[in-house]
């Protein structure tokens, strides 16, 4: 884990696109658009391994690159997403899993999904 | 800004998938395919808007409830397909605006997608 | 098989728009957002599926039922993509597979994504 | 409109499959994946344009083959989905549109995001 925080990677994102005048680009209409393609490249790394092979990815240096640079750019595109709209990402989370623990109590839950 | 952190958002998640016994459904695969159907679910509020509309959305508190629940569900996905593979995502980001200040220089950049 | 054919629906598609006064929502970039958002729906059907699972899905109609409903959003999203640009989908289909039977030969092709 | 139709590009898909041996990697999981994966590079060719530039994109010829490649990816594997499921894509459609008519009655209606 690296002492890097939120708010500072938002901070540099935020100026990143200032001083290349990005700003027009970055309505939060395109940066959520952004952020599923991105998701999109991330899931194209794993669409024809089977579950196994998938959770062997980072033993592979090009794939394991790979997956870095994808995660980097979601995260990237979701904080600059949070910075337009004034959202505090690690608080949304944060409530959210408060929810989820009542929505699905621990024990004899089963699957969202199930 | 909260004074949250991702390591302990990260510890928690896992903490809640391990008492539910979903770690089974929780392959990088599987994580990475729930991250885009939630970066969808994001799109799918903006959508039909038109760009200054899309720059309005907080101001309709259920809109604004909406897109917060789902910012919180990308990231959550996000952070467990992290932790699933060892991935420290705001060291993966870091790196890669590092990178991107070399390749996008400030003056006479142009954007990307130009 | 059905003989109903792509033109047919194409034209059904859009006098079920323009009688709604949707045109105005059709822009080639929204359209490929919902077509992408209803992607996501149909991905989030199978996420935490296994393959073989994922095999077996027609076998439960609610499922099959949900399943057909996903594909029928992507057709109409993608149809009406097609409609507004101008693209013939069938003939840019048909072009594409030329060009993959010279990109990927049948005798020691290998999967492009191995 | 060509006179191409659906059942002989499904079939041309699924022939072309069989003799590279894909076909233990088209599970309809992994091509539900794969339908989303190229969706979002649809998208991706729009994110950053506004509504009026997306509406004149084929006006480029680059990006004209481009959209034209993506149209072509989307609509293969939503047709190989549907050949591994059993599906007929255009009567789902048929039916979808039979529903919506009723569900969305043309004389004031509203957009369904509206």
């Amino acid at each position: 884990m690296s002492d890097l925080d939120v708010p500072a990677l938002q901070r540099r994102l935020a100026e990143f696109a200032a001083a290349r005048d990005w700003g027009q680009y970055h309505t939060p209409k395109n940066l959520a658009a952004a952020l599923s393609v991105e998701a999109g490249e991330l899931v194209e790394i794993f669409q024809w391994l089977t579950p196994e092979q998938s959770a062997r990815i980072m033993a592979d240096p090009d794939q394991a690159r790979r997956v870095e640079d994808e995660v980097a750019d979601v995260l990237a595109y979701l904080l600059q997403f949070c910075e337009v709209l004034g959202i505090d990402a690690l608080a949304a989370l944060d409530a959210k899993i408060d929810r989820n623990e009542k929505r699905f109590p621990a024990k004899g839950g089963g699957h969202p999904m199930e």
